[in-house]
């Protein structure tokens, strides 16, 4: 091979992976158009259109760098969450926040805790920090905490990732439980809550920022990508206490938030009457999607995230069959990675239009395999 | 402080520091406004029509993540330069590609080699990782190939920076230079080619892309953030062996490219003659900031990047002031950090509009300073 002979032995150790095939690759590996991009978990209604204006406003601005320390989004981030400007980070994405996160806190062998089939993103950070993964499977589609908990203890681990809503189940725990869970870990175990779906939960399923903005031992992250619709522009932000927010200027690209990003971030979070309507949307449509799938004999789980995870009654190779014989009709959807998860397929809230590609399909595939 | 108990002692023991104080910040702190922006080496010329187009009609895709193979642009690059797709990775502009090279190559205690004075984040992405930075003075403010060979010998140091042409002093080797030193490093160890300013050097200071593709101890490094006026679009690409290339994939941010800066970077790629025009503006602002030096009795030096260095003859507290000075009239540039380098300014090109205020203002700094 033609590399570096002194890359580290870790670096060397690791695998060129990615954490999710994109769907551009399938189409590229399969020859096949996606009508229906409906697998991401991409906002298909899009951003507002005062975003895209904004963002076509900043487009004569990107020969200039954007402000390193994020002052006016943090700034307006703050006002929105009734926090300081100082609680917050910004970072590309949930996914770079992730990476950042681990970096602060995992060394080679360090126990990380999360459930079995949760963010694999997340999980290929801890792998290539060195960290060694250890998980509990989910208990009826609902991350365990009681089973996260233990596993801490028991390991001493310093980091335990937890989602709620949660992804790839779209299952969610009620704030109470939440914060329980929360101050029942031991002061030397970070969790990182991944709210990347809270815009679409229940109000009740989501903790006040105040509630746990005092707690060392906690990083909430949070992004414009779902809800916001606004995946393209790769803008997230972690809430936690001044020192854990302060920790990430000491190893994040300052200079690494595209600057349209920031304009579309700052005017997305201006435009919260769109916000409204677009989760109401989503409700809907998480409505269709869920009517489609009981239409064909599938069982659609409940869902506070903007996806709906349904459950197709077999096991993990048909569920593939059935994503792979929708991509044959240009519908493009993703389901869960191990068992018993990978019963259930995965599909986005979409506009109807899209939806309506996937109603027309999954009879079609559901045929085909009977 | 209210910071979590375990991060790592590496991650503990950094500073919350910025490589750089972001104009902005210089704004916010001192309550000046910047009527001229030329300290950063953007390119105010901007980014080509073309590619404004581009991104506003972009706008309405940022729904969607880019594609994390960032195939197309890669494809286009390949294309442009005359090699394989394979031998391309994408990152967050040069600043997060080195971040990575640093992540795969540096160990805490790693020696990493680079002149003292050089690229200021390098450095800090090497601190970030625990390595130990040994660097060599400048001479005649060049960067000293010889004295960064004989650091590395000495050292047995895995990673080495150079950049050609360099920042902050201009300075550029010719290309058979920089082979030679190239060819004389140990296989042992990684040069980190930074050609950021490549495009506005002379031809003779730029080695063929083919020259070194096939080295397994070379990755140079190109940017959209200099002359493609793109600097807040976040797009640089390193170039190198197929392995070297794909090492970035076992660690990088896969889902981390904004989609509008990938179509920017796509279009500015295209739009070859825009960039022949704007290096053709940039030579003529280096030549106008070079006789308005002149006309103050400062020496402007020789440059084959978007910027002037500019010998103000005495030290770096005179220097400052005159930074700061120029501030106080709304114009916004840096120096270097460290001497003998810091007895200069620099002073990115830029529209005459902007070089007039710096026209206008400098001789008032001077006189009362004198």
């Amino acid at each position: 091979m033609s590399a570096f002979s002194r890359f580290t032995s870790l670096s060397a150790s690791l695998p060129s992976s990615v954490p999710f095939v994109g769907p551009e690759a399938i189409e590229r590996n399969r020859q096949l158009d996606i009508k229906a991009r409906i697998g991401a978990n991409e906002s298909g209604f899009g951003p507002a259109p005062s975003v895209v204006d904004a963002m076509r406003k900043a487009a004569t601005e990107t020969w200039m760098y954007a402000d390193p320390e994020n002052f006016e989004l943090r700034e307006a981030l703050a006002i929105h969450h009734g926090i300081s400007r100082g609680n917050i980070a910004i970072g590309n994405g949930v996914d770079g926040l992730l990476g950042e996160i681990v970096r602060l806190v995992v060394e080679p062998g360090t126990p990380v805790v999360t459930s079995f089939g949760g963010y694999p993103t997340f999980n290929y950070h801890v792998a290539g920090y060195g960290g060694r993964l250890v998980t509990t499977p989910y208990l009826d589609d609902h991350e365990n905490l009681d089973g996260l908990l233990d596993l801490v203890k028991k390991e001493n681990a310093p980091l335990v990732y937890f989602a709620n809503p949660d992804n790839p189940m779209g299952s969610w725990w009620d704030a109470s439980e939440v914060l329980t869970f929360a101050k029942a870990l031991p002061e030397t175990c970070l969790l990182v809550l991944d709210e990347a779906y809270c815009e679409t939960a229940p109000e009740s399923a989501v903790p006040s920022v105040r509630a746990m903005i005092g707690m060392p031992n906690v990083l909430r992250m949070r992004t414009f990508s779902k809800a916001y619709g606004l995946a393209g522009a790769r803008v997230g932000y972690a809430i936690g206490t001044l020192g854990n927010a302060q920790a990430f200027d000491k190893i994040r690209n300052h200079f690494g938030m595209p600057r349209i990003s920031i304009a579309a971030a700052l005017a997305a979070l201006k435009d919260q009457a769109y916000l409204r309507d677009v989760v109401k949307r989503i409700a809907n449509a998480r409505e269709r999607i869920s009517t489609i799938a009981r239409q064909n004999g599938l069982s659609p789980l409940p869902s506070a995230t903007n996806f709906v995870t349904i459950d197709c009654h077999k096991d993990g190779v048909y569920a593939k069959a059935i994503v792979d014989g929708l991509m044959d009709h240009g519908v493009f959807i993703r389901m869960p990675g191990v068992e018993p998860l990978n019963r259930c397929i995965r599909v986005s809230a979409a506009p109807d239009a899209k939806l309506d590609l996937f109603a027309d399909a999954l009879p079609k595939v559901l045929k085909a395999l009977s």
